[in-house]
């Protein structure tokens, strides 16, 4: 039997749970509160980062969106310094990427490591490499939670994860090393990636190529994390192809996979940097 | 025709440069300084560290050791911010495994990134898997010094690296990413750890089991960086059998393969340090 691991359905259950916790703290006069900052005029990433907000509302968490349209980057890593020492705020989530010719080090460097509840700084991605308790990026959170809700082990595996982000692919190597398993990192113009795929128990994809991966290139049960989003119009692509589902153990479908989760690890994180 | 990637000779290369920069920063004003911090009683680490000492000072390096044979995370920590503030330091480096009790973690995490030469620090290691300029490791950098010295492409090579320190083989397999090469990172206990050495161009190994690798399991052709040190008596001796030598294209050599470069990666990154 195949396990579709639904990101809708189980970003309700983890939105409940959060929402829940909200409450909880609000009992004891904490209220979670998060940052977030955007910056440049992409019409794209000021829809997503409102969204975020009205989904931190939704579930109670104090929410600050900070439209930063013109700045340099010593303004921005004074702004977000002060959110540091900012009693209020738990958390700071930075949209990326910056508006053009702001450094995207700079800033995620100057976020204090127990308010990036985004995962994107270096002293994150380090913790994340060392195996350190951290707020990983999420979507790495989002892979693992799917694992843990739908119980599948993510130990004694070969994993095999093509893309080369610093919020998705590399930290969820770094990640992966730190379990009992094998782990293939690979991208676009490396040697032999299609034996690497055929050799995955778990495969991760972030190549934004739509149906790359056929049936033909994967084991019998694998386990697929489809991390792919190519638009046609209104519709939206995976880099797996769905003739893959048929031999997989357990797949992502696209959309409703990871991408819906990614709003809900951030909150949870907010929460638990709260609550720390 | 094998290569021998010779440590001892590279090593000898290295601490010329090095010697040649201190003294062109010196002609400027500038001495470069290390701090080294030594905890409890560990009588090998005191060797290594006072080794350090004395090479550093044989280059022209100001060096300082400070042996707290007693401490607590709150006053190593402290002391460490104190290092941060020295003007006459431009690198610290906290010799490892810390005495009993201490926490790691906090000891590194207080370094400076712009004084962690020794690319201890989570920060550092966070920027070495974003691919962004910083202080690698010296293991890491000791290998990527001998693909320089000895005109080795790293890029378009299947690496698999077999061992999870969050000082050697982690923070290794994290720089390959940023490569064009694939790279898979194993360890004992993870499944198919055969085939996949078997499938490796670059073999990098820190398992500390004697002559673990043997001929039949590597490719014609393989490159062989051995991190091994198993000791028997005054003998020393890496994972890879030496029978895998023939097959090999280049070999770092144990004992005189990665080992003698360690300090000349700490010494060369100082200078950096004090040059930046």
């Amino acid at each position: 039997m195949t396990i579709i691991l639904d990101g809708r359905e189980t970003t309700e259950k983890v939105m409940e749970e959060v929402a829940a916790e909200v409450g909880a703290l609000k009992a004891k006069g904490i209220t979670p509160g998060l940052a977030l900052v955007l910056t440049g005029d992409d019409k794209y990433s000021a829809r997503y980062v409102n969204l975020k907000k009205k989904r931190a509302e939704g579930v109670g968490i104090y929410a600050e969106l900070h439209h930063l349209e013109q700045t340099t980057d010593e303004e921005l890593v004074a702004f977000i310094h002060r959110l540091n020492d900012d009693p209020k705020i738990h958390g700071i989530m930075v949209q990326l990427p910056l508006a053009e010719g702001l450094s995207e080090l700079k800033a995620v460097d100057a976020i204090a490591p127990e308010k990036d509840v985004d995962g994107l700084s270096p002293n994150t991605l380090g913790k994340v490499l060392m195996g350190e308790e951290t707020y990983p990026p999420a979507g790495v959170e989002a892979i693992m939670e799917l694992f843990r809700r739908y119980n599948i082990d993510p130990n004694r595996k070969h994993w095999v994860i093509v893309g080369s982000s610093n919020f998705l692919s590399k930290p969820l190597a770094a990640s992966v090393m730190n379990l009992s398993s094998n782990v293939t990192q690979v991208d676009e113009g490396c040697p032999h990636i299609a034996e690497q795929i055929k050799d995955a128990d778990v495969i991760s994809t972030e190549m934004q190529k739509k149906h790359f991966v056929k049936a033909d290139m994967v084991k019998e049960g694998v386990i697929v994390i489809d991390n792919g989003n190519t638009y046609e119009g209104k519709k939206v692509y995976g880099d797996v192809d769905p003739e893959v589902y048929e031999k997989a153990s357990a797949y992502t479908p696209v959309p409703g996979g990871t991408g819906p989760m990614l709003i809900a690890m951030l909150l949870k994180a907010t929460v638990k940097a709260a609550s720390n």
